[in-house]
């Protein structure tokens, strides 16, 4: 399995791109070829040993942060993101990973690789910790403006990758509103609850905030803006809550003599809150592999994305989705998709 | 300032609900009113002493959590909910308090008072505790489809409301998108964004979901939809972390040592992030005064709700509200309002 990182992309880039991906090149072995500029990136390669799995494929161009995705597509076809993508089109490479800005990787990602037949809407989930395992939100920013057919493809779609890529049997989905009954919620979720109670997949009902973190389901399915909301805002409050709680901790000496005992405690409690142990999230939906990363990502998350991106490729994630939903639009057609 | 608590609504009414504003009673001679069934309130104040600020308005009927909102107000006349207002409404309480179905609280206390003029839509602010006071979050349920006016509006009120009730000076606005700049989000939020940037408003632009609870704005605007999946989505997450902290610490015989050091630092830790001290939300933009509470709110939440009716009665927030609103509206109308 090759993976291309893209080299240019991230608020850190070329520096935290480089050295993520590194790590997972001498962790796993994994075969990573870099697409940017080959100065920069061989000046962050200089000092490091072994790179024998390491490859550069030089371009011209970057796509920014701030720039508009359809616009950047067009106009650049020198830049690192499309570059990436056009190397997994031509069979050069198995699956991209980049940091940078996530409209245009998303865009790049749909119009070089093409969407799976049946798809309207690739999505994003995000992968989050919840007590006993781990949940699928989806979709976390691809979509803004959904229509209800666009939820109920995002939830068959991460049906198809818990199975497949988190070995979860049967998982439970829930629709995120604002109320449990099915006449609750905004005109979007009230269609979108119809098409799920009436389909074969596992669905629970609506779910309301406080429970996507219970883990009374698996998969959690909104709209890419209340998704980007409810993951950026995990984040920001799970980071805000550690850092009251070290301030409570170093805040007096009595508890000052208790941290000396609870330095390992907290080291437990803090992997249980990092996002960064989960890299990145693959975009379902189109025929290839592509894994977004926040652009803030840290080299511990660059390098698990890494290997996200290696472990999907060579799953063959794409086709299991696409049989999936092969199967399923034909059991729909036949009428036996309906439970009722 | 006289209060009328509905005693029939709320997962645990009577019991919590009584307990709760009694509660309050003691504690800061607050004069209540329990609108409910006779018996069922007297049963549980029978064992309580000093009962002289407590009064017991009979009614027949209540309001089910479960019900519609509307259906339930045109149909039940004597529903506990219902009669609270009209007691507002004839001038012989002062304000509200309910822990029942809010929908129907919000329907009844729209319906009985009636709006300020100008504003479209009331609505609901959650108050959240943020590492360095408090953010408002607006609208938290009251509205679950909104059109671009009705965010700028829900601005408009929270500043006016936290002025005046919570002496915050020029408040910080900032609007829920998923990017920091003006041209992201969805078409509600890009629409929404050019009517605050022209307005008056301490706009700060687009705010994340990661910056919630930074402290960087005082208000978030968003719709009744994402802002019911925020206020949700922090109290879960708050309690699944400090369970998590929780199993940690007693997870090894070393941390069970450090946490007898700790068990002060983890007491100040947990009221900081105890939403039971904010107790329900005022709905804004009425004329009167009403708190929500949430369903399953804890006695301390109900007794904490009452002292906020209380003193937004004695305050008269709404006419503060009001005020402010014609000022702003007739600036806006000789062209002053605008910036720019």
């Amino acid at each position: 399995m090759k993976i291309a990182v893209d080299a240019m992309g991230g608020d850190k880039a070329p520096e935290v791109v480089v050295q993520g991906a590194f790590q997972a090149a001498m962790e796993w072995g994994i075969d990573i070829t870099f697409v940017g500029d080959r100065d920069a990136i061989e000046a962050q390669l200089a000092d490091k040993q072994g790179v024998a799995h390491i490859h550069v494929h030089h371009c011209e161009d970057r796509v920014r942060m701030d720039e508009a995705p359809l616009k950047a597509f067009r106009q650049k076809r020198e830049a690192s993101i499309r570059v990436a993508f056009d190397l997994v089109k031509k069979g050069v490479v198995d699956a991209v990973v980049s940091a940078g800005n996530s409209g245009a990787t998303l865009a790049t990602a749909i119009l070089t690789l093409g969407r799976i037949d049946g798809i309207e809407r690739p999505a994003l989930p995000g992968i989050l910790p919840v007590e006993k395992g781990r949940v699928i939100v989806i979709d976390v920013g691809a979509n803004v403006d959904c229509r209800p057919v666009h939820l109920f493809q995002f939830g068959m779609m991460a049906d198809a990758f818990a199975r497949a890529s988190l070995g979860m049997n049967n998982p439970k989905i829930g629709l995120l509103s604002i109320g449990e009954e099915g006449g609750k919620g905004n005109e979007q979720v009230r269609s979108a609850h119809d098409l799920f109670r009436d389909s074969r997949l596992n669905f629970l009902g609506n779910v309301e905030g406080r429970d996507i973190f219970s883990g009374q389901v698996q998969i959690v399915v909104c709209d890419g803006f209340v998704g980007n909301v409810v993951l950026k805002l995990s984040e920001g409050l799970a980071e805000g809550m550690v850092k009251m709680l070290k301030e409570e901790m170093l805040g007096s000496m009595t508890s000052k003599a208790g941290l000396l005992f609870n330095r390992r405690t907290f080291k437990k409690f803090m992997q249980r809150v990092d996002y960064a142990e989960y890299g990145g999230a693959p975009i379902l939906g189109i025929k290839g592999v592509g894994i977004v990363c926040h652009g803030g990502s840290s080299v511990k998350a660059i390098k698990n994305a890494v290997k996200m991106a290696h472990d999907f490729a060579k799953e063959k994630i794409q086709d299991k989705l696409s049989e999936q939903i092969v199967i399923y639009e034909g059991l729909k057609a036949q009428g036996i998709g309906r439970k009722t």
